[in-house]
């Protein structure tokens, strides 16, 4: 997890030695990120929650469309890049939470760029959640709102903000579980907060599609609520790739075809490739149709935290993610090394991407995982974990 | 191509009145954007230059990518989501543009997001090219830097605003090949003015990569300058889906390594799955291999400019893109209608989406096109648009 040496840049001349300052700086807190292949490695890592990524059923539905529609949209969905299989995801995606409309994109971070860039302004405030998602926080910053950040759940905070402005619009944008601490969002509460003070609840289910089956917008019965807009990423739960918003009602279609006509990231992108569009259609019709798998998940789930919380202190989520509090970075890195050389991949997150500032190692559970080897696994994770907990960084 | 009729959004609120609002105004400025599949009509619209998205070699190595590791990569390319595919890619990408170093992104919309966001900053100048691609705007405007617009195509534009810049650091920005005109920058002039007046340039070949073989960077001699970073899409020429960030020397070494820590849609993305990077990644060794490919581009692309030219007053582009001026939003809009009816796909591009406010269809050549075909598809164009452009609106 060291930072290479940072390299002579001279050649670039000021943008060169501004970087390699910055390589410095990272080399000297402690570690660089790293795109080193993860192959071999117990995943305790990744998104893939329900297991579904490495299903056969999803590499068949989507060669089987990439034989029939190629392997690239090769257009704007508003060229000519919208193909049957887009039609096929957006009803398979509605079939599963409940939600009246759906549009595709890209990815989870354009769907949240788009959305929110489409539904802000100057005649909009945003009030974002401040453990929010990266693309929310781009994303109202895109939309030149008036953006606020309201207090980490706390929906009175929401309530004080949305009463104070003095714009005719609002939004609010949370997570349904969020990424790094795995808590989850009061739904119920925040879309009763929304109504009173006519706001839209934007709400990223990126950790919930899949993991709660229908999604936490469906569990709370907001499923035809049309004030509450859905964005979903396909490359979690739905082992595929892509993104995309969901609404329900007379707004839930008005706001479709804003989309198409305004989210940038939707009209001036390449559609969805029809691929992974189809992996997404199999699992989200795979989802649907077996409420067994989410089961399965939580049990593993369970395991993780029996296992993990007595030792580790761990924060338990209302999902599939965990994490434990390590004292620092340089300790976050050297659990997360020590454990890749038992053959383990744990989620490293420190500053700046830990939203309360303190470094830790995250931990995913996955419908597939196999009780013994988890087992295995966790032991490791507690022997590592509690010892850099007990002796600060090591040497 | 008619808008739908606004739906009653009372249910929403203020959101819901300003949508049915934006809605009413599409609707009298003469039809909305649309997702309706485009199945079964000639493509004279598609961004599909080289014909690989329907090549079975792209189909096949996404299956066995699939196959292999999965219908996605199910985490960040920083967490566990690198997989050797990936390398494969930017290894390809590498071999066919002459540069020393790749980093893929999950779309070329995110690549330009990332890298002007990991380049800008309070001590950072952007200049854009007035004619660039929205990613590139929004990635300016989430870089928070300081960002100027230059003449279209005006080399002494961008050397006036480099020399009277306050900031230590300046990016210019720009396409190689712009997307609906299709006229082409100057690289080898923009990157003489950059490197006098020390400048990064990013050149955006969106619509050159594999258009002209290597792309344009490499054509200018640049390659190897490492001044020059190219953002590359992979859902173009290339067939498949995602994007790429290309540069060469100590500083296109050093840029990875910074934007692999700091390109915020590269840190907080799920990685390209594995379907599209294979698929590209074919792409890109199948047109490294066969220089006669971007030769039957070119020959296709000069049968659309000899059949047009004459009687539209075509708009002639460098590579695969050429437009023809229809007098109004409305114009176009009816013209691209008709041609659909005559079972035609055309671009048809109105304010905003035009850069210089003048509506046009945009028609665009693929190496693939059969030239008998493409030419009784050619004489219904001739048809159509001078007879637009003869009467101008029809009732």
């Amino acid at each position: 997890m060291n930072a290479p040496e940072p390299v002579a840049a001279e050649a670039a001349g000021a943008m060169g030695r501004w970087i390699a300052g910055r390589a410095r700086a990272r080399a000297a807190r402690g570690g660089a990120r790293s795109t080193r292949a993860a192959t071999g490695l117990y995943d305790l890592a990744s998104n893939d929650y329900l297991s579904l990524a490495r299903d056969p059923r999803l590499a068949a539905a989507a060669s089987a469309a990439e034989r029939e529609f190629g392997t690239s949209a090769a257009a704007s969905r508003v060229v000519v890049g919208t193909l049957p299989v887009h039609e096929e995801l957006e009803t398979s995606l509605c079939a599963l939470t409940g939600r009246g409309h759906a549009l595709a994109f890209s990815s989870g971070y354009t769907a949240n760029l788009g959305l929110l860039g489409a539904l802000g302004g100057p005649g909009t405030t945003m009030i974002l959640d401040e453990h929010v998602h990266a693309s929310l926080v781009d994303g109202a910053r895109l939309s030149r709102s008036r953006t606020l950040t309201a207090a980490h759940n706390r929906h009175d905070d929401v309530a004080r903000l949305l009463a104070a402005r003095d714009t005719p619009r609002a939004v609010v944008a949370v997570e349904s579980v969020y990424s790094v601490l795995g808590d989850a969002a009061d739904l119920a509460g925040l879309a009763a907060v929304c109504a009173e003070h006519d706001a839209v609840l934007v709400v990223d289910e990126a950790h919930s599609i899949g993991v709660h089956g229908a999604g936490a917008v469906a569990a709370a019965g907001l499923a035809h609520d049309p004030r509450v807009v859905t964005t979903a990423t396909l490359s979690k739960a739905l082992g595929a790739q892509g993104g995309a918003v969901l609404g329900s009602g007379d707004f839930g279609a008005a706001l479709r075809e804003h989309l198409v006509d305004s989210a940038r990231t939707f009209v001036f992108d390449t559609g969805l490739a029809p691929g992974p569009a189809a992996a997404a259609a199999q699992a989200a019709r795979i989802v649907a149709a077996d409420p067994a798998l989410p089961g399965r998940l939580a049990e593993r789930s369970a395991q993780i935290v029996a296992a993990l919380a007595p030792a580790t202190g761990l924060d338990v989520g209302c999902g599939a993610v965990h994490s434990a509090r390590v004292g620092s970075a340089e300790g976050a890195a050297a659990a997360a090394a020590e454990l890749r050389r038992r053959g383990i991949a744990a989620g490293c997150f420190r500053p700046p991407s830990v939203p309360d500032g303190i470094s830790r190692l995250r931990f995913t559970a996955r419908a597939g995982q196999e009780p013994g080897e988890l087992g295995r696994a966790l032991d490791d994770v507690v022997s590592v974990v509690s010892g850099i907990q007990r002796k600060g960084i090591p040497a």
